[in-house]
């Protein structure tokens, strides 16, 4: 049996879903949309698994080349950041504050996103465009008030973003990080999604992100301040989680703005965030069109 | 004519939309909810106006009192809030910073709201609900790097926001307000939108909040630190603005933390939002169900 994997692409101008095999990918849309538009109903009716299955025993109908990934869950209902939850970041901040209490949270927008292979844009607005890799969680079961005990119960996938930021833009505001979390592609999301399976998949995966190939990234969600039971228990204090929901757990130490001087992305420059078991979500950069 | 006034409602467990008038409710969904399901696609259709004078031709089909508002736009792509807009309110956080040099922002979900007449929830977490008076925006025509000069363009509509926060939760973390801004069904949204006619219809609106028949937010929009004109041109120099987004724009001096000493929402307060012109956003107060 092969890794499954699921993606939501487009080929012919057309946005479907379907599994990521080795020798190239099966279109479940074609098989599924109408009881299930996208990945995100198809995970509200626990349908992943079973298709997973059944694309196991499929041929292919596209050769991988001819597909351009998108984000994986088109638009769901929210995408929830956690900000500085991994040892070091906090101390990056040099502001002398003792580590935080409670996570960080911001919001951003599925449009602020690419898929795997697309280009991050760097805005006309600012040179200041940075990665930062992260391992995501895509909620199936809804729930609120979720204990700590059970809250695994409510990851349906995990999957892979470089949470991408305009640095100079998230020191805008008097409180907020919202503006700069939030340009227009700049950041994605992918390549796929993989079943959640336990908790063994998820505890301690090395996380990495690579500039040109250098790694500037490295660490292992072990060390995660606020770990994956934690976030989903005090994220769902404050609002229900319904399936599709991603939550974006955090960037290790080494973001570009944090190096001495700081060094940002720029148009060509190829950045990989890589996960044991999940994958490389790999992105260009271009400068925003006139 | 009656003032044009748009709502989204339920009545008999069904949603829809229609058109408020002093002698009852027209459904206008039942009329065009083959082409445009929500308000949202009414407006995305350019179609608001056209409805709206239809309406003003048509029988009630409901009296007022058969009807549940819910918020107008039920499933917005962004709720955009504005923090620290109105003189004062700088001042209020005794923190001896300058007056920002740009708006402060975070996002809402659309189920941190609820509709005019339904009561706010205090949650379990917390006993520090506050109200925030608002006048909200509703984007009709999308655009990015919108400037000043055409920003009123992109606006189809005006609403009432009572941006209900919960205090302490809004310092949980060591930036952003989401946490604290984004309690399931802790703000309102309504009753109605209003299409948009032209700058005087916003510019100069008084805006009061009162609590259990109290005035305690009193001030005009001719006030605020960030114009509407500026904001719309802000925000969409980082993101694209699209039919049903809500701006909303921030709250005058007042809210209940900031008295002496503060004062929070309990069950059994009413909180009326009022603005010249609009209307008034009526929410009751009760605590979460066990």
């Amino acid at each position: 049996m092969t890794t499954p994997r699921l993606a939501t692409f487009t080929v012919n101008g057309l946005t479907r879903y379907g599994a990521v095999c080795d020798h190239g990918v099966v279109d479940l849309s074609a098989r599924h949309a109408n009881d299930y538009p996208t990945l995100r109903e198809v995970i509200a009716a626990g349908a992943l698994q079973r298709i997973v299955d059944e694309a196991d025993h499929t041929a292919p109908d596209f050769a991988r080349d001819k597909v351009v990934f998108q984000p994986p869950i088109p638009q769901p209902e929210k995408i929830i950041c956690v900000g500085v939850n991994y040892p070091e970041r906090n101390a990056e901040y040099k502001d002398n504050t003792e580590a935080p209490k409670f996570p960080s949270m911001f919001m951003r927008t599925a449009r602020s996103f690419v898929g795997h292979g697309a280009s991050l844009v760097r805005p006309k607005a600012s040179k200041l465009l940075d990665y930062e890799g992260e391992l995501t969680l895509v909620i199936g079961k809804p729930g609120r008030h979720i204990a700590e005990a059970d809250a695994l119960d409510h990851v349906a996938a995990i999957t892979l973003c470089n949470e991408g930021t305009i640095r100079d833009w998230v020191r805008h505001a008097k409180f907020n990080v919202t503006q700069g979390k939030n340009f227009d592609h700049t950041g994605g999301l992918g390549p796929w999604i993989l079943p959640f399976t336990d908790e063994a998949q998820i505890a301690d995966i090395r996380l990495t992100t690579r500039v040109n190939g250098d790694i500037r990234q490295d660490d292992r969600t072990s060390r995660m301040i606020f770990g994956f039971r934690y976030l989903i228990h005090y994220i769902s204090t404050f609002t229900t989680l319904v399936p599709g929901d991603l939550i974006i757990t955090g960037t290790p130490a080494g973001a570009g703005a944090r190096s001495d001087p700081p060094v940002y992305l720029k148009p060509g420059d190829i950045i990989e965030v890589e996960a044991d078991g999940i994958g490389v979500l790999r992105n260009g950069v271009v400068d925003e069109a006139d």
